[in-house]
């Protein structure tokens, strides 16, 4: 009975150790940062995509308002925020896939193409709404082309 | 026997109820995006303390970044991240103190000290260390003063 116990203590304290571990991992702080950006970048599509497919009212200054963030977000340098090690075949909490990293120069390409569409929608989105949705196209293209070939599906 | 069983479901349908419940208030859009930028200010924060304290080599350059990226933060539009009823008395996932919405004025006025103190340090961090060292108590300060009056102690 007595090592029965300790064999079921130390199972707890494995299960334990491995929790704080995958926890950790979760918490790099290069993953917490590039959700960081992920998460912004969503918030600010949000109104801009509900105005584009009429889900919401448009709104001038909100639509300004939205795409200039995202015109701040898309200069953030980043070069810290993509160490080796911290691909989804490495740690948990990210669904960053290792061809990012065999592949800088096309991500950089492709992080390029969506600093284009978003100041074109810098330009457009105070305008009025029909300019707004001929931004929009290329933002989602843009996240989209990237999404496809470097992001791991989500589970 | 059967009602114990069924008291036993009941009671494990109400925890994931509740569970449930209180993963999405964390997940409050706008608190996830004001999460996401004292996320950002911290990850960007994090070099420019640990060379100021001396826990890292002076690099002017990463200094510049960490600096520049702050500076890029501190313009975003969060006049969308606030609504009514995203304090920590009416949901779980933010230590945001109901006093923000009772002081919207001091809480601008505690934003645009911080918002100075990090233009000052984009102009200092890439000059030398002891630049960098004398802008960062003004950021410091600002930091602690809108955290002392309108964040809940870590729990």
């Amino acid at each position: 009975m007595r090592k029965r116990t300790l064999l079921a203590v130390s199972g707890t304290a494995i299960a334990l150790a491995l929790g704080v571990a995958i926890a950790h991992e979760a918490d790099h702080p290069a993953v917490k940062a590039r959700t960081s950006i992920m998460q912004l970048y969503a918030n600010n599509l949000g109104p801009l995509g509900a105005m584009a497919k009429g889900d919401m009212a448009y709104d001038a200054d909100a639509a300004s308002k939205a795409a200039n963030n995202l015109a701040l977000l898309v200069q953030l340098d980043q070069s810290r925020l993509w160490p080796q090690g911290t691909d989804a075949d490495s740690i948990s909490g990210t669904r960053a896939l290792p061809a990012i990293w065999q592949n800088f120069p096309d991500v950089a390409e492709k992080g390029q193409a969506l600093a284009q569409a978003v100041n074109a929608m810098q330009a457009a989105a105070g305008a009025d709404l029909e300019a707004l949705r001929g931004a929009m196209g290329a933002i989602g293209k843009a996240c989209g082309d990237c999404h496809e070939t470097y992001r791991a599906p989500d589970q």
